[in-house]
């Protein structure tokens, strides 16, 4: 059984796609510019980082993958309706995401903001109704109240907050860590501890493992992106370079300086590793996620 | 037992009040702005409709109705955050709601967005964790269903998007019931049914009855409004009379005129009446709401 990130991507990238068109609303006439608003943003884009995650966290814990399909979903239309509120003009007011205009820019302001909040419900619609995921609904229940936490006040929408009033202000790297674990890592270890806890019988210490491994690696993902807003080029990113600096936002580099930036990524980076070091080489896609994550060039 | 509604709404007004705030985050220094943005929106105001349905329905079905306080919180949020993106400047650009500045006027628009998030995100875990809900976490997985599917594009979001694209249009009567049975219908039925569904032993007559009461209720609801947006003056009503017809949205009274409307008023409320016979008087407060929405002046 191969688990090396290369050779399983294709495969998962293209279940994943498959699995969100059959969630998504139908192209049909009714409400039909709606549903494409919903349809445009989800498809067709984006790295699939969280669904990457649960599906690597599965085959790490010998799981039926079929099972995950659900919560895979759910956490990427979590994502995508974030990025769709984040793009609006009142919050970061981007007009390029995935490499194509931004939803607000597709479809107008008012469907944009529609279009993610029907995709937080369609999130856990899927959770609750998905017929092939387990079938013990006390699993269901806790994945639903694991992202249901992730995406809120304490976790990505309080982050996004904190981030909008830190504008022109000087955080400390405590208070720039703590942000980023609100605003991206929460939703990131809410993957990986769904999947996990789909396998009712897996030892507490690798849950733990996995739990810290996604700490990690979250964290180092919003490292490398402030690493990127300076050093990427806009086309390869599919968004604007240096984005994050004109908005005044403060950033890791701004804090620490871009070598330590560089220190602190290579530093969590070793952390996920030995993380997983109680699995074995069916944790390899975990392990080559986590170097994905920090040798990223978009 | 008590069962009028003027009896028991004072009651159950403070019991819904206190345990909103109970969910809602605290008000700390830490994202202090955020948090006072949820509860500002959320606290201290609405006629709280959803929540006196739910509990009118357990009282009706002889129910504990300490069960259906995590129900309740969760209708009313998924409520209260739609208005609170409903009045943005890009969708209905309302500048008073519940007698005072909308949130987006009191906290800036991008909170708004973000409280907006976080609100639907904390009605799901509130449903997935509130300790003192049914210990049958299928009821609860159900419930969860139930309020997403009318939450989301085949409900309270994919409403709103038709009612945004119907502005300066001639619906017929069918498309605009279609519009509001999505836009509001369906949540209020939503609150009615997970209620109902939570005494599992309910005679699928009596859960069919509830149903079809809900769905009568709902679209009187919105046909009352319309006639308020006509005949009912901006101080009592706490928001602005006439903006309905301002903003060019299509309303009952437009397309079969005030006195038709009035009549299909009077026609909903005798049928929600009618689906309530084969209760005992413990359903009289679910027969004052029918009469309380279809005489309402605000």
């Amino acid at each position: 059984m191969t688990t090396s990130l290369t050779q399983v991507m294709p495969t998962w990238l293209a279940r994943i796609e498959d699995r969100l068109a059959h969630w998504l609303p139908p192209q049909k006439r009714y409400n039909a510019t709606f549903h494409e608003a919903m349809r445009y943003s989800t498809l067709d884009g984006g790295k699939r980082i969280r669904p990457l995650l649960i599906y690597a966290t599965g085959t790490a814990t010998g799981q039926n993958l079929d099972e995950l399909d659900g919560p895979a979903c759910a956490v990427e239309m979590i994502h995508v309706y974030s990025l769709i509120h984040d793009d609006l003009p009142c919050m970061d007011d981007d007009d390029l995401r995935r490499g194509k205009p931004t939803c607000h820019k597709a479809f107008g302001e008012a469907t944009a903001v529609l279009a993610g909040d029907a995709l937080q419900a369609l999130a856990f619609k899927i959770l609750a109704t998905d017929p092939a995921m387990t079938s013990d609904p006390a699993i269901r229940l806790n994945m639903i109240a694991t992202i249901a936490t992730a995406a809120g006040y304490q976790g990505m929408a309080g982050g996004q907050a904190i981030d909008l009033n830190s504008v022109g202000k000087k955080l400390s790297l405590i208070e720039l860590e703590e942000m980023h674990i609100y605003k991206t890592g929460e939703l990131i270890r809410a993957a990986v501890n769904m999947a996990a806890s789909n396998r009712a019988d897996l030892p507490p210490e690798q849950a733990q493992g996995l739990n810290h491994y996604a700490e990690c690696i979250g964290l180092a993902f919003q490292i490398r992106d402030d690493i990127l807003d300076i050093e990427g080029d806009t086309e390869t990113l599919g968004k604007q370079s240096g984005a994050d600096q004109a908005l005044g936002k403060p950033t890791f580099p701004d804090i620490i300086g871009l070598k330590e930036s560089k220190i602190r990524l290579r530093e969590l980076h070793q952390q996920a590793l030995t993380a997983l070091e109680s699995f074995d080489d069916k944790a390899d896609t975990l392990r080559d996620i986590a170097n994905y994550i920090v040798d990223r060039v978009r």
